[in-house]
């Protein structure tokens, strides 16, 4: 950002800046998941964090295509939102001894960086539909019910704790 | 957090860690959104922060009534995620001269920062039910609810002015 100068100029401009933004973001999360995955005890996150793996790579091909229909070159540019995101996901999980406690925490954590890809992607879409740019927006689309996808099945593995432990106080 | 001891030991622990982290967040953002309300132009989105300010001043009583529930004492503990989020924001409005693209960034900001409190109030609800707290679940409920509801009308603004740009095509 120039001290003088005003980068970014048009729609089109923005939603260049969020595409490299979401990029460095995807690297950083492709980064991130195999340490979670490591420290997760439940099969079912292990095997969530495994898969999501799988899929942010994907996502991270659907981000180079989605450029090259813009005529853009790939580029990463920093996002302080995913990385604050992600230390206060290890903050927390630093803290942790108990393994039920951390798979509970880093369940948290995990959402969190879907519900920020979740509204990255809205966003995202929405800017390409409203520069016409259909074709990025369908592609874009494809990403975002593959983040709420994860996110929902996140939320069933916090019910199924919570479920347990209810059966756990009544017995 | 010790270098030797790991202070989070058992899910109530981690329940008000991230009360303490949500309760720093939604000062932040009262003290985030009169920035923002200024910097937009369109008087749906000033109004939609000035209404926003408002909730979020109600969140904040509610947390602290949630806190008192639990028999704890209101604390804020520094959250990166959400200071991450709003350098985000500033650093991406800061680059931009045009009204209307700035309306567009102010308006993805603040659905970045919805989904940030989507995403934490979500988790304490589940924590708050694990650990049998029906009475704080519900208390935080409402608060998700009126989250929720910001986002949409959020998306909303971003729509109406997709239509907007295609009737200027089509003309």
């Amino acid at each position: 950002m120039g001290l003088f100068t005003k980068d970014i100029e048009t729609l089109d401009d923005l939603f260049i800046t969020k595409l490299q933004a979401i990029y460095y973001a995807e690297h950083e999360i492709a980064e991130a998941l195999p340490k979670m995955r490591e420290q997760a005890t439940s099969p079912e996150l292990r095997a969530g964090f495994e898969q999501h793996l799988t899929e942010t790579e994907g996502q991270i091909s659907r981000l180079e295509r989605v450029f090259d229909m813009h005529g853009s070159e790939p580029r990463q540019t920093t996002c302080a939102a995913i990385d604050g995101i992600i230390k206060a996901g290890d903050t927390v999980a630093g803290n942790i001894a108990d393994r039920d406690v951390l798979d509970a925490a880093l369940t948290a954590a995990a959402q969190m960086v879907e519900h920020y890809e979740i509204a990255q992607y809205g966003t995202l879409i929405a800017w390409a539909r409203e520069l016409g740019r259909e074709d990025c927006a369908r592609l874009l689309d494809e990403t975002l019910a593959e983040e709420k996808a994860t996110d929902e099945k996140l939320t069933r593995l916090a019910e199924s704790r919570i479920n347990r432990r209810a059966e756990t106080r009544a017995a």
